[in-house]
């Protein structure tokens, strides 16, 4: 890997990933969820707070003392797994970490677009954050669009609480979209304003950035739904600096969760010999639909050295690859997960 | 800066800093506090969980019962500034923002030990953490030890609480140690056992790392208490990939805050053109005497490029340097921030 410079580690000192032994949890406490912050953290005073939409201007209180809703949702970084590709896209130098699971409880989007009025000719739904900085050299706020039909979706979430509190500041304080199954670019924070577009929405979030394609001469296709992927917990213990593992020989239980924002996760397979060779691992029961799917595997632990892998497919067959998918931007890479463990006698 | 290697990014994805913008909390909300995990996070049931120190074995029920204290602490890594020196020794590449401020609720170290019985002899108190990796080609558990006349003050606490909830999982829970004033390594987490000693512990943590040498050949110091430093909010917005900063000319109000593990802090100055002429700040009321204290200025804004730096220095006369201290492990790199602005007319 060419090293990484300073500006990204910039960023990656800022923003950060799951550890992936919290893997374990099913709900990510909060603070090993992971977190990307394209700007500041906006400071938000929630008296004055207001969120506008149509025509309409709701108080926090206005929006708790409607309908409610919680739903259990996996969130991943569109960017995940940028920093595996060759050449490596400049950006957030995401591993494999940038995800995590939280109950989100909040208002659904539907009735409340509905209350606004939904004019006539509405192709897409504006969502504007509080967070403004310069991308592309131009400065804005965080904005991203979805199409009408997604916008109205019945698990769509105007969500006010992460994991039963309160939304933590760097999660969206006060209010933030959660739309599960997408990437977690759509996910907007620190929402100030909803709007309805006639036309496309052209800005940098929507028409340059993530977007899948090979050149900047291309339009690409959008990033929408999380494409499916797995991730092992790292069994035994890690070294400091290279987070090689070391367990001992003997029946090892591996674990891992799965997900896909494309359909349902149908099988999970497990590789001991880095992807040459693939076993069923066993599902847990399906839970909530947008939130992973547990998965163990009782390994045969061999002394010596193993590289452990695991693949996911869902119902609509799309499976992760072995090789990272490239492209210019370093959007979802999910290609499998290599643990590099040592098997002591 | 020569590039960043994939093992060291493999721990900056999954340790993180607190955004400079969270300055701007007196108390840093669960999250934003920076973290750093030597090995894995562990998973401590806490029904089974009991604290043998000495002869005793308390539950977490045992340790609520006690005498209870609350202090407001500002951490910080002991290799914070890491990656800001050249050449940069390898390991977690912090640069300015591994720290953080809490408020850490539990019960008094010093009438427990005396409870367990300090043997005659005592030189340090040993902790040990659930924690387990390999360092140094040697599997161990983080173990740290203080010597007996720190481990016995007033201030030190078995902490349960962080910030009015039960320790989250990755900053020790059930129980942790928390030493004010000392570098994050001191603050063991998960801990299981504490032990007297008769002689200085010699572990990897205490005498292999965590120690200010120029080369391997040297004994070296020990690092104990955090040296001064002062952090300033970054003015205005920044640039996604470069975090620059732009700000609208004017009265600008700078914002900081600044601590030492050594004394109080006695004054922080600020620059705006990288160091060359410095102006007092103003400091916010002292509060607690283990928490950082908050300072502003207020700058009139020029438009033009400028460098802001803050720079404290403590009532022991301890300041901070303009150009890094090297040493072989990069420990309390604590020299002066740059924050590159733009200031547009």
């Amino acid at each position: 890997m060419e090293g990484i410079s300073l500006e990204e580690l910039q960023l990656a000192a800022r923003n950060h990933g799951m550890p992936l032994e919290a893997l374990r949890y099913p709900v990510t406490p909060i603070g090993l969820h992971y977190l990307l912050t394209h700007y500041d953290v906006p400071d938000v005073a929630p008296d004055g707070w207001r969120l506008a939409i149509g025509g309409l201007e709701l108080s926090l209180d206005d929006l708790r003392a409607r309908s409610v809703a919680e739903h259990t949702v996996t969130m991943e970084c569109a960017g995940n797994g940028r920093a595996r590709l060759e050449p490596r896209p400049v950006s957030q130098p995401w591993l494999l970490e940038a995800v995590g699971t939280a109950r989100w409880r909040g208002t659904p989007l539907a009735p409340l677009l509905a209350e606004a009025g939904i004019p006539d000719g509405t192709v897409e739904v504006l969502f504007t954050g509080l967070d403004r900085g310069i991308e592309g050299g131009d400065e804005q706020a965080f904005q991203r669009a979805l199409p009408l039909d997604e916008a109205t979706r019945d698990e769509v979430l105007l969500a006010y609480e992460m994991n039963g509190a309160p939304l933590p500041p760097q999660h969206g304080f006060p209010l933030r979209l959660v739309v599960p199954g997408w990437y977690g670019m759509t996910n907007v924070k620190w929402l100030s304003r909803i709007e309805f577009l006639a036309e496309p929405f052209s800005g940098y979030q929507q028409s340059w950035s993530y977007r899948v394609r090979q050149s900047e001469d291309e339009v690409g296709e959008p990033l929408q739904r999380m494409q499916p992927r797995s991730l092992l917990v790292p069994p035994g213990i890690p070294e400091f600096m290279t987070r090689d593992r070391t367990v001992a020989a003997g029946e090892v239980l591996l674990e891992g969760r799965a997900w896909s924002g494309l359909a349902p996760v149908a099988s999970v397979e497990v590789s001991d010999d880095g992807a040459s060779t693939w076993s069923a691992a066993t599902l847990e029961p399906a839970g909530e639909p947008w939130a992973w799917r547990g998965f163990s595997y009782r390994w045969e632990a061999k002394p010596g050295e193993h590289v452990l892998c695991s693949r996911a497919r869902d119902e609509a067959g799309n499976e992760q690859p072995v090789e990272p998918p490239w492209n210019l931007g370093g959007y979802a890479n999910n290609a499998v997960q290599a643990v590099r463990v040592t098997v002591t006698p």
